[in-house]
């Protein structure tokens, strides 16, 4: 079979993305030699502490990755290749064949990078060569783990996600045993807001059970909420998250009410829109001042979609890859909310991931609104996430930082993927991160002090996640 | 009278926005030699079946282009040299003297695309030469007529914009003819839904009597459109329309309910907020179930605000070009249209315009939630449309789609246009493109491969469009 | 103490953000020798009246510059170093240390325009110089007037933001004397509609005892606004401003209604959101049917959302720096207001800046509803405003302007600044918007008629205003 698609010699090679000399100075003496703190992704701490080889290359990148799963079905890929019962190979080579026709999408670029990376593979993924890489790659994956791969990127902290409800006994495992790699838990709470959810009661007895405290009101609640941040907190957790369905919603709260409105939920009634929401602001609340009391940073991320197509949902479950950006409107809420907790003195270290590029400027200067002398940048706008994270939303999230906050304090990248060989994320962000101050020192438009800025790349990479979460 | 403003020699020449060296070798070895398939536009088929030639350039350029009008008014140029009585000199004179503040809007680049690809002239148009410009394109003009300007535009397909219960009497005409060009209709619906115009029981009376099914209620309703979609599609239809007024309506209907809204509504009542979005909703379900069973394509247009300015509106009537993007917020609503008829296994191929660019990101994404392996990319977010129907429109769009879905897979341009010059705009776009593609040759950031990058520019000015409509 | 950063010598020299010849020409010989006319800003009449010297850089720049309180807090400075009882040289050195942090911000350029314009001081500021410049620049300002600043800035006209109850004593004043620069006050009616406001009711009264009416109704509140409508008028006064919070509310009122609302609400009592709406539509209404009528141009300032957080707003008061971008909705509101107007022929010259940039194409396209041969470009869409006043956000207006309306009818920058060194940012715009001039013809994108473009600058930057406003 003859190549679709041939590669000049110099594509992808150690000056990718450097468009500048001061940018390749950037590049290859600062931002290219720092570890990697990856302060929020979904990584699986149970595969680093068991430390495993992989099956194959279909497994790694196939087999948890909505973006591939929404290239493929772009590409008229059917279902059977992508989420369904195809055999390993079938799925990787329906996987080649669409890599041509995703050029100009960053999964072009995130494909070649983790080729060359990981398995020194510089060709061009595409049928002709789909045998020989998935031998190779398979092949070599075999005889690496997780720690491997993970010591292999130089990242030197992981931040997984995890629930409240979670042992962390594989976190416990790893920080006993002599990985230098940190692993450490993130609160994720998304379970303890959704009331409406069908699993709601469940969920609750689950934290009953696990913290020991029979959850019935919301004094209970709260107490267990308090045993679960204390006991993460145990286990070097830094960071909480949540991954909000719909808009933000807070209002004032009535907490008498909210205790009334568990009550009848755990007795398995439905709730009005109203208790909803007042459900959801009492305890949004009371999560955060939790969250600042530890010292921790709270991540939110906010205006997705989720689960647009039934179909998929019902045969697959959710992501499934039929998520997308939600117009939402969020600013009066966030306003609001974050208000009340400053004023009350428990505004923890936030950091906020918009999902609607359209929304960037109302992010960014929102989050100006609330900073303090507690820390630089204690209220982060955070890096260009999800269907954002390719080198035009990194850009703009760069530019738009720089324009109304402080660059220079910004806490960085995260691959927030499932993937063991997504590392390359960093590279890919720190590449664009050079680029921009070279073109920016090109165009005169900041001094030409490579030292100074060497400096404030190694900061933006490492240093400022580093000082900001005190791991 | 001197010149307000001088033409470097090379200015809009051959190279026009082609910056480098892949891009002019991309155009003019590729792009430029495709057929035009535009696929959506406002051209009419009886001018095209009379086949008349035309009585100057006002007619062509004036009589009917919103955009310049916008443009003379912008200028403060009077009424009365615009949509008023002046004569057909004067109206071209007041635009000849509006050109040279267009600069930086695509009317200055449409303007001289247009004269000199069909005219021959390459100066700029200003008061100095607007004698000479009126006098010789009129003259070239009278015996020009639409097929000559089709032909001479290399259009291999134009599907015109066309209500339910219009006879198509002049599409017949034309195939029945032995133009080379197809001529096809498009199914546009928007009277239908409109349930609230003053006029809608007078035109479900004409659908009346066009379908032979006198429509009192849902039932025949739905009998009477079946009648008009058959009728079209023995036409070669292969596309419906939607120009929504407002936001998308969509929501869980019932039948019964519908079914009673429209024996009121055809009694001459108003309707409630909540009968009019049971009418909507039903209907525009029904209308993509019909469409799909064909196995044409819908269209929807979505997000203008109409008819802003009620006094030209009162003296002109709609389209007088008072038009502008509007804010309203629709992915939610989206979701749930497609989610429903896609788990019908109803979700006929979908081309989605959106009008306001903020909006952009949210549906390229909505629309990737429910490709399927019927075609690649069934599901695709339309060209840059209307007022983002400039450079920078195209280059965002191409850039957003690319960086979410898969611009390989594009059906590219529309003129969406009522002018027969108007197919300079695929020029236009097709420079834009190869000037993309060029630039991220040059940056290192795609494959320097002339023969892919040909190919794929190729597909998406013309095979995908073909593929895709399967005319 | 050593350097942080140094600075190459050829950085924001002679033709700082010029990067092409074309850019360098119109800059140095058209844009740079036109006179200012700043037709928004925050100044104080007062200050030029008095002409006083100043105390020291620390009165100039930071005592009410809440776009460096931002910088600083986001930087970690405490707060009594901002608007706290710090000394005026530690507030200064505090601000010197953050200038590095704040590369591609505005800040670094806007500081650095003006430590070279005004105190001929190339060094960055930063640490180890912070005592030099303090010394050097609050030595210069001692002997340096308001009235020497604009001189030297070659500023022809400023407008000033004033309250309808104000006397404009200063405004007379220096009308009196030889000053040269005309200083005219802006009818500024934030207060009038704010209906809601606690001092409401005490502002009114202030209303009735300026105006010599007393005001109880409408029609007596409508006397008394013709009554300061024609005062301001007399002093020179060409604009109008509001500054609304929150979206623009306007629908359809009735007059009889807004009466008993103010008598209501004069009697001290709270009102409902209806008679709120009702009063604050009717209001607009006649405002700018008073404004109309005396041939003066309105502004809007419609977006942000002010006074986020309430703990700085308690100790500080309002302008504390916690503003930021909000995400209201307002196209259709705003269609209504201007075609209620419109039609009745009573739609002022206008002028509005939008503070979501997601907005920016809503807004563009919304004024060209209402173009008419009254004047060029009589529905102006205004300069980039707040927190998008840098490169980024002025070249975005500048382009979104020439592709959807005529920039070459611009009217150009304002300061909308409280400081006297701030008019560097028509400097800046200058550079920027000549820049964008010599992009394009470096592309290929527009003529490189040198004479032409020169003068459409000069237009942009000076005539067009002169033009619009009649001074």
């Amino acid at each position: 079979m003859t190549r679709l698609i041939e590669k000049n010699d110099d594509f992808m090679g150690d000056d990718f993305l450097l468009q500048t000399e001061t940018a390749k100075i950037l590049y290859h003496q600062y931002a290219s030699k720092m570890p990697i703190v990856d302060y929020h992704n979904h990584l699986s701490a149970e595969k680093i502490a068991k430390d495993e080889g992989f099956k194959d290359i279909t497994e790694v990148w196939l087999s948890e990755d909505h973006y591939k799963w929404r290239g493929m079905r772009a590409n008229g890929i059917e279902e059977k290749y992508i989420t369904g019962n195809a055999d390993s190979y079938e799925k990787f080579e329906k996987w080649a064949e669409t890599v041509p026709y995703t050029i100009r999408n960053p999964l072009f670029h995130w494909t070649h990078l983790e080729l060359n990376k990981y398995f020194g593979i510089t060709d061009l993924l595409q049928p002709s060569n789909s045998q020989a890489v998935y031998d190779k790659t398979s092949q070599i994956l075999q005889h690496k783990t997780p720690q491997d791969l993970l010591r292999q990127a130089n990242v030197e902290v992981v931040c997984t996600t995890d629930d409240p409800t979670d042992d962390l006994k594989y976190h416990f495992q790893i920080a006993e045993g002599d990985f230098s790699t940190k692993v450490l838990p993130t609160f994720r709470a998304d379970n303890i807001i959704h009331i409406e959810a069908t699993d709601f009661v469940d969920y609750i007895k689950t934290l009953s059970s696990v913290s020991g405290i029979d959850v019935i009101d919301l004094s209970s609640l709260k107490k267990a909420l308090q045993q679960r941040v204390d006991f993460f907190d145990e286990v070097g957790c830094r960071l909480s998250d949540f991954g909000l369905t719909g808009p933000l919603v807070f209002d004032e709260f009535d907490e008498a009410m909210v205790d009334k409105v568990i009550q009848k939920r755990m007795k398995g009634e439905g709730l009005s829109v109203n208790e909803n929401e007042q459900y959801r602001s009492c305890l949004l609340h009371n999560l955060s001042v939790l969250y600042a009391e530890k010292g921790w940073a709270q991540q939110f991320h906010l205006g997705p979609i989720r689960n647009n197509n039934s179909g998929l949902i019902a045969s697959f479950g959710a992501d499934a890859g039929c998520d997308s950006i939600g117009d939402y409107i969020f600013a009066t809420q966030l306003s609001k909310f974050f208000d009340r907790l400053d004023s009350e003195h428990k505004l923890a270290k936030t950091i906020v991931y918009n999902q609607n590029p359209a929304h960037n400027e109302v992010f960014a200067t929102m989050m100006g609104n609330f900073q303090t002398s507690e820390i630089p940048c204690k209220m982060q706008w955070g890096a260009a996430w999800w269907f954002l994270d390719q080198k035009d939303g990194i850009e703009k999230q760069l530019k738009i930082l720089s324009n109304i906050g402080l660059l220079s304090r910004f806490i960085g990248m995260v691959t927030d993927s499932r993937s063991f060989l997504s590392f390359s994320r960093h590279e890919y962000f720190r590449r664009i991160l050079c680029n921009e101050f070279g073109n920016d020192v090109e165009n005169g438009e900041i001094p030409n002090d490579i030292q100074f800025l060497g400096k404030m790349v190694e900061d933006i990479c490492y240093h400022n996640a580093v000082n900001y979460f005190k791991f």
